[in-house]
Parts: C-alpha cells; structure tokens; sequence
C-alpha cells in the first residue's frame, strides 16, 4: 500500500466558484436536428434552438424562442413590494449571479427576484402570476448542471434561499422536516451533531439546497448504500402554479392513502410545482467510516474488485466510486492535489460505513488482501481518520472543480449497465481522435453511473458535432439514460426522447397541462419543445 | 434462554386459503357518515354505502350504486374469445374463486374472467373495453385485504394470472425483468437459486403477483432493510385504460430524464393503469441469516430494545417485528404452534442478514447479553438453521390467518410514530370493554406499523360502530395513516380524507379523470365516492 497523504477538501461553495470559469459558455445553435433511434421505433425529431437573450452576449445557450408571457409591470412589482418588502430585489448588480448558471453557460436576464420566508408568500406570488401569465423560475442553491435552475428569457426568479429553518427533528424515527431552502451541508451539520446522517451526499452540498436536490431528484454519492429520495423523502409541500397549497408533509414510512402525489414533484425540476418544505428520512450516523483509494490497471479489473467488494463488504459498502488516470492528472496540474498511490490507469474510491469498527476493518483488510493477492487491485491507501477521510474523497468529489480549469467542458451525465460504461469513454476517444483536448470518466460504478466530460481549449462547434448525437445514440443503444442524475433542464430537454419512448413524453405533457395549464413554472426546462 | 422448538410452517397459498373462513363477510351499510376532523381542518365529509350485488346475497360489503358502464354482450364475448381463445372464463363455478376475496367480504357478480399471457392482449382487451365502456377489474393473486381486488358488481376480471414469465435476469447487477403474474414466491425461489433475494418478502407469498404487489405498493418484512417499492421498483411497463402501451420498462438503477412516470401506476391499485410487467433491483442473498425471538414485559421496554437494536445491530438489521400475548394465544388455540419462550405480554422477531456469520453473530450476541442483563427481554431465543428460521418466523406470519378460526375480524392497518403505535391497542381496548371478543395487536415496529385487528363471534354493527371512525379519528389526530400498506381498496376508499387533505384528494381525482376518463379501471376503488 502506498503511504497515505493530506489533501486539503474544499468543498464546492458557491461564492469560491463564482470565480472559477468566466469563459464558460455553450452554444449549441449548430445542432438543429438530430435522428433518434429508439427500440423498434424510428422517430424523427427536430431540436428547435435559438439564442437566449441574455443580459451578457457572450453566454447563449440553447432555447427555443420566449413564449409570450406577460412582462413584469410596475403594478406587478409593487405588489411583489408590499408582500416580501425588502426581498423583492430588482438591482441587476444583486441580479446577476441568480441569471447564471454555475457552470456560466446560460444566462437569463431577469429583472426580479423575489425572496419569500414562508409557503404563504410562495403561494401568494404563485397566485399573481399565474392570473398575470408572468413565466417564474424557481431556484434554489442554482448548482445545476443543466440550465435548469436560471432563468431563459425574463422569468421572474423565485428563490428559496430565505426558507432555511429546520421545522422538527424526531430522535427517534430520524425523520427531519424543513423548509425547502436549507442548504444541505447545514443540514448535514444539524444531524450529525444528533447522530443522524442526511442519506445523500453530494460535491455541490455547501451550496445546494434540499429542495432543488428533490426538486431534481439528485442522486450523489451515497445511493448506492441509501437508495434515492423517491425511497427516503416521506413528505413534501408544495405550491402549485395557481398558488394552492399542497400539503403532503407526511413523517410516516407507510402510507397507502391514495396516490402517491409527492413522486410527481420528485425530479420534475421545478415545471409542476414550487416544493416549500421536505420531509425526509435519515439513517443513524455509522458509528466507523473507512476509506480506501485503490489503483487498477484495467476497467475489467474494476469491475472484478466491484464484484468481490460487494460480496465481501455487503451491507457495510457505502459508496464505489470511480476516476480515469486523465481525471487524476487534472486534479494534480490544476488543483495541486496528490496522488497518494502509483500511477494507475484507474482509481477506485470505497467507502464503507457500519456499526462495529472491528468487525468493518476486518471485512475491509480481509478485502483488500484479496484484491491485491489477486492483483485486480495494484496499489492502494487506506484511511480512517476524519481528515484523511475527506483528503481521499476530494480526489473524487473535485474532478468536476478541476475540469472547469481546462478551457471548454463538455459534460454528459449517463447511466449504463455497469459493465459498459467506460466502453463509451474509449469510443469515444477512438471517435474524436485529436479533435479532443481530453476524454476523461468518472463516477458510480455502483449506480451503473458515468460522468464523461470532453474539454477543448474553447468552444468548438466542429467537436460538438462529432460529439453529439453520437453520445446519445450509444446510450440508447445499450438502453442507457442520458441523464442519470443531472435531469434535463434547458440544455438536455429535446434529447428526452433517447431515453423515453414518445407515449411516455406525451403523457409528461399531459401531466404538466393537467398541473400548470398556462405553462408558467421553469419554462422551455425539461420538457422538449414539440410538447409545448 | 428458551429451548428452541419446532414448528411446521406454512405459507398462506390461495387454495388453502379459500376454506378458511366461509362465515366471512363485512356490512358497512350502517355507517353512513363520519365526522373528519384533520389538522386545522374541519371536514363534513359523507360516505355513501350500499349493498353490493353480490351473487352470494349473505356477503355484502360498502359500495356505492353501479354506475351506468354497459353489460357484457354476446358480440363483446365473441371478441374476447376470438382474442383469447380457451381463455375466455365464463362458467361461473370457475368464476366463483375470482369474484370473491380472500377474507370472502367483498363479492361481485363478473360474468367474464379474460386470461391474457401478453401485453398485446392486454392492450387489446382494455382497448375494447374502453370503447364500449365496459368495467374492467385488475385481478393478480387476490390477495388483498381491502376488497381492491375483485368486482364490486360486474365489472370483466383482467387476470394476471397467466402472465408469470421471468423476462431477463442480470445476474451482475441484480436486476429482474418479469411478467406481472409471476407468484412472488416463484421469483424467490429464482433468485434464491442465482445468489439473490427478492427486496420484499410478505405472508401472501404462495400466491401474491408481482403486479398486485406494485400495483399496492405492497411492504411486507423486509422494507425496514431495503427500503419501498418506490424505489426498488426500477420499470414498469403499464396499459393505460384505452389501450395504449407505456413502455418504461427500464432497467437502470439512475434515471432522471423527465417525469417518473412508474410512479403513478405503483400503489395506485388498478384504478390508473394495468401493470404488465416489472423491473425490480433485488438484493444479494446474504451470507448469513438469524433470528431471535425474543418476550418482553411492556411495549415501553419493547421500544427500548427497538432503539437499542437499531444501535447495535445496525446494518444488519433487517426486521423488527412485534405480536402480543393475544396474538400467542391465537397462534396456540387455532393454529397449534407452541411458544418457544416463557410467556411475555410482548413478543418480538428480530432478523439479521449479512455477508459475515462471524462478525453478525458476534453483534446479535452482544445485542442479546445487553438486552437480556438490562432485563429490556425476559426471555428469548435465536435461530439460524432455514428451517428453525422459518419456524420462528411462522409466529408473526401466521396471526393474521389465526385471526380468521375467532370469528368475524375488523382488521386495520395503521402507521404512526412508533412509540404511539401500542397506546392506540391499549385505548381501543379501554373504549370496546366487553363488546370486542379480542383486539389483538401486530406488526412492523421497525416501520411504525400497527395490524390492529378486533374479533366478535359474529358481524356486530354495534361494535363496528364503536370502532369506526374512532380509530380513524384516533389516527388522523396522531398524523398517522388509516392504511400503511393494505391500500384502500373497496372498503376504505372514503376514510382517505382522514390521511389526506381535499387538495390533495382532487388532484388524485383529476388524475383519474386524465389517465382513465370513462373510469372503466377498477372502479369504486381507492377513490372516494365524492370523486367520481
């Protein structure tokens, strides 16, 4: 095993990056049109894009014309004045960083903010604008990764980063209701002083908030081990587009009173209704944590040391992550962080999170002298103590951060049958040849999970082309997702189709009319443009 | 500790079942209104009931007038059996088993069973149906407990029945693809064979469907360990009422492209959709399996070792369930089962399943000597050959069949927070006095979930009047709910107000009209009558 090195773990905190990537922008004006082959079917579908018009011309993305809502009026902002006075904001300098997305590749230009403490004052604003027809864009920790979380054209934004209180905590069942905009590592604070662990986990959690992690069923990097929120959220609330109130705060495992409404809001990003507040399950802090940071020398070795991992740490496992060696040299040119092991072709994070520290390290040494007998696994480092812990978990939770120093990122965010997921990594470097700056991969192995980025220096319409419909083509061909756990937001909204068949997309659509008749929550998001 | 001792167990199978209890059937007409008070709320709300026109006039259960679906003619049975030739079921001694449920209070008149084996015929049946208004009840292994399951009047039964085909199974991943009439049983013993457990595991087992588990979102023993249907259930392929197929037969563990469309279809009962087929991620088998029973003399101290338990045992963990000395002596005088420890006023099953015999018997066995020196337990004790496992198990499984030799039962099957599940017993009790023969208490502790069941010789409108809506009541005023895994069915569809706001109701009821506009699915079921 390779001697053991601190790193120091920064987490991923809004205002450090702001600051990261001002180049930052796409344009996908190039891809118009795309032939979708799904199944038996062949179905032919055109993707409308146009500019966004957005304050700054330099950041345009993909979106389809604005759809004719009305436009905020002076009647409209006295009215947003005397219900959230002092939190409706309209000075673009306070505008500016809730128009962008994090990633600075859309940019809205809206010219209100509004700021509401409680579900009465969503309700309240909701009820106005829908009878006005004005657009709203409901935004939480805005660290989406999809143009989801900011406005296209002039939707009035609707944060919830007023509606941070904690309502109750029960010791007993681990169920925690809050407001919609607490911020997750908060959250995560608050437990584990009580013994309690959020049961998701993720890079952006210093910022991001539990209503947009619902609102767009954010996945993370404890799901292997916890299941996702569609099995731990037991409640929501939410305000619907004409501002009715719909309390499903329920705090009880079982419940089989009629459908199960609160699945609807669940991943729909913020287009069917505004959630206010979130009830949630949260498992008891394990009482020993380890983690290892293993070298492989092939992808089929990965594999196998998964395999073997799930049969020997079983119920302890709590996450299998995986980094491509070209992650690991971003992470030490940009970011300065070490490599604690050899150079290996594949890194492999484990962690494990159990009852009884004895009985956990003992499975865990008994692993690992396997896998490295066995020579699946070439080098690796183990770690136990808090701060080693977090030195480990940067080298996987920072990729992302240093990828942002390479120049232009294209971001894919795809699920696999887990067996095939870094085959599309090497495809596509066969693909793209030189045309690539660097195809790198990283992920949940455990989820069937792959993050495949492809840098440029800058934007490079010739490389989308190559990359794009190619990348979604080979998902749907091994019935992939080609969004696992990013959602579809603006950017990936008209390429639903390589993933859903085109009865299920309608019946989306009926749901959205059924539920927002005037279309005005987080237009031109999700949904692709044909429904509209 | 006890000596262990033997016990033959015997899963609940449909042809056992049905000799049971022919005395059984339920008459609700005299409640005809409830007084619903819920949260700041105050709600009139009026059940309408009526006899159901049943073929067998001594069983009459709640229901609403037929509405005016058209009969069954001699050109549709042309149709069917053209479709579905030898399956076309229309002798009505073969009928009788399928109008009838298996507690025998529900029975309807259906002229027709139709036995589909494909989703194509599936698709066709309702596609008929749908043109000429024409009920259709949903049918798998008939095994619910609140009259969802079988026709109220003459509504065609859609049968499952000869759907039971395994599709896929990946045997690296876990995943299993199946038809909808596969008995859960029968996949058990599949995966069982391949290294892997079904995630839910329930007392109807022999006879069950996958489908009717889906489509009620059924719990059973394991959900403490791996969680609800919401999210182990990964696809569904459903036939809407008019015919059309919804392919989202997915079989990835990550999927956010657009609205989760399966979940409408899971626990919502047939009123939405017929479920077809299932993609369900499955657990490991584990390594190694205990189980401890173990006697205590309060449900106070009864909690306690739960807290202590999840504690100690932690990850392995996988079911904490309770019955009380009633439920033994029921267990003893009709079933003929022994207890194997000395007599507790509480008993209590706790499993272990993990991937280390060693380290899980170590911590079972330390839980045990805490529990047993800090006399939280007064006795107890464990099991982790199959066969005495199983034994121990038929305790808990088998009450509910116990149950049927007293008499007339009332059963419900309430959540609520867990340190209030026993009080509701307690307080029955004090408020029934003499009136109620038993009122036993069962369950799921480790979910909150309280069996309450109340024996009578025979049918007592009296008593019955004296329970309902006071449990309900009883409920509503603790936030818990009026059925945490049954469903509502028949019988309970116009207490939901009791866990549900009206908001919430009438959007339920919009879907309904969206999904199935002529409401030829399941009707009278899971709605309330106020809906329609």
């Amino acid at each position: 095993m390779g001697i053991f090195q601190r790193f120091a773990r920064l987490p991923l905190k809004s205002t450090y990056i702001w600051s990261l990537c001002p180049q930052y922008s796409t344009d996908l004006t190039t891809v118009d049109s795309a032939l979708i082959v799904r199944s038996s079917q062949l179905i032919q579908h055109r993707c409308v894009h146009s500019r966004v018009m957005g304050a700054s011309p330099g950041n345009t993305g993909a979106a389809p014309p604005r759809l004719p809502f009305s436009r905020v009026t002076q009647e409209d902002l006295a009215f947003f004045r005397a219900l959230l006075p002092g939190r409706t904001i309209t000075d673009p300098d306070l505008l500016k960083s809730s128009n962008v997305d994090w990633l600075k590749t859309v940019e809205g230009n809206s010219e209100v903010l509004l700021r509401p403490k409680t579900t009465e004052e969503v309700s309240q604003i909701l009820r106005h604008c829908n009878e006005r027809n004005l657009a709203v864009c409901p935004q939480g920790g805005n660290t989406g990764l999809v143009g989801g979380s900011v406005p296209v054209f002039d939707e009035i934004i609707l944060s919830t980063s007023l509606m941070s209180q904690v309502i109750t905590f029960d010791n007993i069942s681990g169920i925690l209701t809050c407001q919609a905009g607490c911020v997750l590592e908060n959250l995560s604070n608050y437990l584990e002083e009580r013994g309690f662990i959020m049961p998701l986990d993720l890079g952006a959690k210093g910022s991001c908030h539990i209503g947009g992690n619902v609102s767009t069923n954010a996945g993370g990097l404890r799901l292997l081990r916890y299941g996702s929120l569609r099995g731990t959220v037991l409640g929501l609330e939410v305000v619907l587009a004409d501002g009715r109130i719909l309390n499903c705060l329920a705090t009880l495992r079982k419940d089989n009173t009629g459908y199960d409404l609160k699945q609807l809001f669940i991943g729909s990003e913020g287009t069917l209704g505004v959630i206010t507040a979130v009830s949630i399950l949260c498992p008891h802090k394990p009482k020993a944590v380890n983690v290892a940071f293993l070298g492989c020398s092939s992808f089929q070795q990965l594999l196998e040391t998964f395999q073997r991992c799930r049969g020997m740490l079983g119920e302890i496992l709590s996450a299998f992550e995986f980094l491509d060696a070209s992650c690991m040299s971003l992470l030490e040119k940009h970011l300065k962080l070490t490599n604690p092991i050899t150079e290996s072709p594949f890194y492999i994070v484990i962690e494990t999170a159990g009852s009884n520290a004895t009985h956990d390290e003992e499975k865990l040494h008994k692993f690992l002298e396997e896998v490295m007998t066995s020579s699946l696994v070439t080098d690796g480092t183990v770690a136990t103590e808090a701060t080693k812990i977090k030195a480990l978990w940067s080298l996987r939770e920072r990729v992302t951060e240093a990828l942002t120093h390479e120049g232009y990122t294209y971001k894919y965010d795809i699920s696999l049958p887990v067996e095939k997921i870094y085959d599309l990594v090497q495809d596509m470097r066969g693909h793209l040849g030189d045309m690539a700056k660097n195809v790198v991969g990283y992920g949940h192995v455990g989820d069937g999970n792959l993050h495949l980025n492809i840098t440029s220096p800058s934007k490079d319409p010739a490389l989308l082309a190559a990359i794009e419909p190619y990348v979604y083509e080979w998902t749907s061909e091994w019935k992939g997702s080609i969004s696992a756990e990013h959602g579809l937001g603006l950017k990936k909204r008209n390429y639903i189709y390589y993933s859903k068949p085109s009865e299920a997309v309608a019946l989306m659509g009926s749901i959205k009319a059924m539920l927002d008749p005037k279309g005005i929550l987080n237009p031109y998001k999700t949904l692709p443009d044909n429904i509209h």
